[in-house]
């Protein structure tokens, strides 16, 4: 028996309608789907995908625990793993969902990295959540001669404010519940005016803020942080 | 007489699949159709978008002549402005074709930048040629706690030294003629075995090397160079 295929797909930034030709047709066509769920129930990529998913395809949620990144959740991805394996030995067609793009910080990359060995993989590209950000504030993330940095917002606070002392442009990524240590890093690199909050970039609860106008009481968990030095593209 | 709308749309990196339904939705609407043409008369983002172009649209190409993007062709963008400002005062929808993301380092901000004061204006986000290039290299672009940084070729070898020097995960772009100058910045680093130089990534002609295997009588042209200092997700 011929092994099945594993597509690792990004399904972009969170707009049913910013998923890519490619993403769309591997999905509607994969025997089985597959897609993180979070502990509140939620399954954002799923969600994204929802057009293209068909009755007869077998859908597979996993739910991570809430924790950092440094930890994957290994004992789920033992399962998940274990049950993709059986399905691509049997011949299957495996689609795993991915929020933006997999290999942008993504998770998918524990699986992929496990099954990828096995198995005839691809990997789908998609819109990142970043890119999406920058056409909805109408500024480029970047332009011209600009260094770009990507920035977890889980670094050190020493690191943060080395990488943002000298930089033409930035994204802070991964801010959660970082927002505080962020916020203070931005603010003494004296480029809170330049900073940008997006949350939820393309979304129907998408939310633009300026850093500057944000209280204490009424702080965003998932967002991005976009800075922008220059300024002569930026209105 | 309401005006029309521009529409600046990211078409993705080179798989005509790998655009967006959005994009390909609203190009497939618009009145008028404008893109880039090289001075060899290569339409790339128009060859992307072109199953979803009918015969009863306009289009409208424009040649950019080769020099460095620090000095714009102003009298190139005068001209096509000066046309799609008569359109879109008439009502007509234009759709501004982009490769990749119009907001990632793209030269649709000097058209955008000129219109959208005056004319309704949404920007479509589109798959960089840099994720793009990671799925075609089966190794994530960045993940966890990395800094990425994208650094175009044209900065000087002083700042891409020292930019190289402590980075986690880079992405050299608009290398071009500056091929010999990052090749030496990245040796110097230390960092070219973990260099891979990834040519038209996605299209028909897509090539990929590592940065060590590439002699003096075979230098890419149109290229990006992504070096990733970790490894463990790397095969």
């Amino acid at each position: 028996m011929t092994a099945g295929t594993l597509f690792v797909v990004g399904v972009g930034p969170g707009d049913p309608e910013l998923i890519t030709l490619k993403a769309a047709r591997i999905i509607a066509a994969a025997d089985i789907v597959v897609y993180p769920v979070t502990e509140s129930g939620d399954a954002l990529a799923r969600g994204i995908a929802q057009a293209h998913l068909g009755g007869g395809q077998t859908e597979i949620g996993f739910t991570l625990p809430m924790r950092t990144e440094r930890t994957p959740a290994q004992d789920v991805y033992d399962d998940v793993c274990g049950r993709l394996t059986t399905a691509l030995e049997a011949g299957r067609t495996v689609a795993l969902l991915c929020e933006g793009d997999p290999f942008f910080y993504g998770s998918a990359m524990y699986i992929h990295d496990r099954l990828s060995t096995q198995f005839p993989t691809e990997v789908v590209p998609g819109v990142t959540s970043l890119t999406a950000a920058a056409t909805r504030l109408g500024r480029p993330l970047a332009a011209r001669d600009d260094v770009l940095k990507v920035l977890p917002g889980t670094l050190d606070r020493s690191v943060l404010a080395r990488e943002l002392a000298d930089c033409d442009a930035a994204a802070i990524i991964k801010v959660g519940r970082h927002f505080d240590k962020v916020r203070d890093v931005i603010g003494e690199a004296g480029l809170t005016e330049a900073a940008s909050v997006v949350e939820r970039a393309t979304r129907d609860d998408e939310r633009i803020r300026s850093l500057a106008e944000i209280g204490d009481d009424d702080m965003p968990y998932f967002s991005t942080i976009l800075i922008y030095r220059g300024g002569e593209a930026w209105s």
